[in-house]
């Protein structure tokens, strides 16, 4: 086999392989995701939002060309990817609008693309989207919002919400969308946003405090409307403890 | 796009996907995984033993790839597959020896592959593999005993015994590698095998039977050569009952 042509084949695009990261924050009353306007096709039709993705290069892996992905769309760089899954639905990329799309912006658009699906945690405050390359604008949209998505990025959607809803069942992994210092009330919301349901307050906070994985400080929260209420940091340590002696029943 | 071609294309075997499929049984000692045996390349050299694995069909979806595969290679049909993850390692079929094989069976041997990986529980003596296409004999092998495999399976293998092992913690899964009725010492051993360490048998009995997940019988084993133990079955109405509820400190 000629080698210069195999290298400049590894640096091209594999037309049949694309990455999409669902990347949620937390608004402190609901949570978001980020998503990436890839704007209107010339008829106008056909959906604009879908989530940060794109195919990857023959000579990265799958988690670097995640990483690229993201930060060209978005201009987020250096965030912890982990996959959700796979998705592989052979008209997953077939609705009319969607190839129209594609054909703009891809040399073979009618390539059959499986696609792997990443998700990450991040505060939002730290990470101010700036959209480029074929994104004409980056932003948080509260997930209760979003009915539809470009492809099947609203399935991958729905697959990332429930790996998110089983890992914070097991891992107190919440604690990556708030900052450092947050109330119980704020951490309460989350969980509630998160597991989709209400979480009864008391019992909530019994919980957690039982836990012991929050520390209060002799600190609370400065210029709110109401009362301020005292600010916890969470604890690390008691993090790993928890995690290598496990959370549950079935860890023996 | 010529639409005939376009149809053919939909039948051929897409170069750049593959699934590979981690089925994992227990002989009642071990923790068992089926692999097939290759065969030897010309040259004598290289691994003989891999996952059962292949290219994906451009007109089916992942779940029915990696069923078609596993029945094509081994025989075994109707398994609930369930995703591991995707692997795409730019090196994961550069070895010299993997190459050879390739060679002998693949269309574009030099393209690059990503694989989804798939793993699955049965209960041994339902199944007995029988090889046929690439495999040469399909079979069980002790895990423990696995020191390498063809490609990166060994690597996936890891990743299906880490899944299996986080996933035994929180569902009771365990019993789909069990026959009907079993006793608790093997219920014991195939949860030291898939933890991989032992486990104090007091307080494991003690567990099991504080979740009332198991229905102890009104009859003990026959034809063993030591003092024959009590017969237990599983009892999915507990284990839905748990499931529903959560196992867990974190399920709120």
């Amino acid at each position: 086999m000629d080698k210069e042509l195999k290298k400049v084949n590894q640096n091209e695009l594999n037309p049949h392989v694309s990455v999409d990261c669902v990347i949620f924050g937390f608004d402190m009353e609901k949570l978001t995701v980020l998503l990436i306007d890839r704007g209107r096709n010339k008829s106008d039709k056909g959906i604009k939002l879908a989530l940060p993705g794109n195919l990857i290069y023959n000579n990265e892996n799958l988690d670097q060309a995640a990483n690229r992905v993201l930060d060209e769309l978005t201009g987020l760089k250096d965030i912890y990817l982990e996959q959700v899954a796979a998705f592989g639905n052979p008209d997953r990329i077939s609705k009319d609008s969607d190839r129209e799309w594609l054909k703009s912006i891809r040399a073979e658009p009618e390539a059959r693309v499986i696609t792997v699906a990443y998700f990450s945690l991040v505060k939002m405050p730290d990470y101010l989207p700036q959209a480029s390359s074929f994104a004409k604008r980056a932003g948080w949209t509260s997930v209760t919002e979003i009915n539809e998505l470009a492809f099947d990025h609203y399935e991958i959607l729905q697959a990332a919400k429930e790996k998110l809803k089983q890992k914070i069942k097991i891992q107190p992994i919440g604690f990556n969308l708030l900052p450092e210092k947050f109330t119980l009330s704020q951490l309460h919301r989350l969980y509630e946003s998160i597991l989709e349901k209400p979480l009864d307050k008391r019992n909530f906070r019994r919980k957690i405090q039982n836990l012991e994985i929050v520390t209060s400080l002799k600190e609370k929260q400065r210029g709110v409307p109401h009362k301020p209420s005292q600010l916890f940091v969470f604890n690390e340590e008691r993090y790993r403890e928890l995690t290598e002696n496990g959370f549950d029943n079935f860890d023996f």
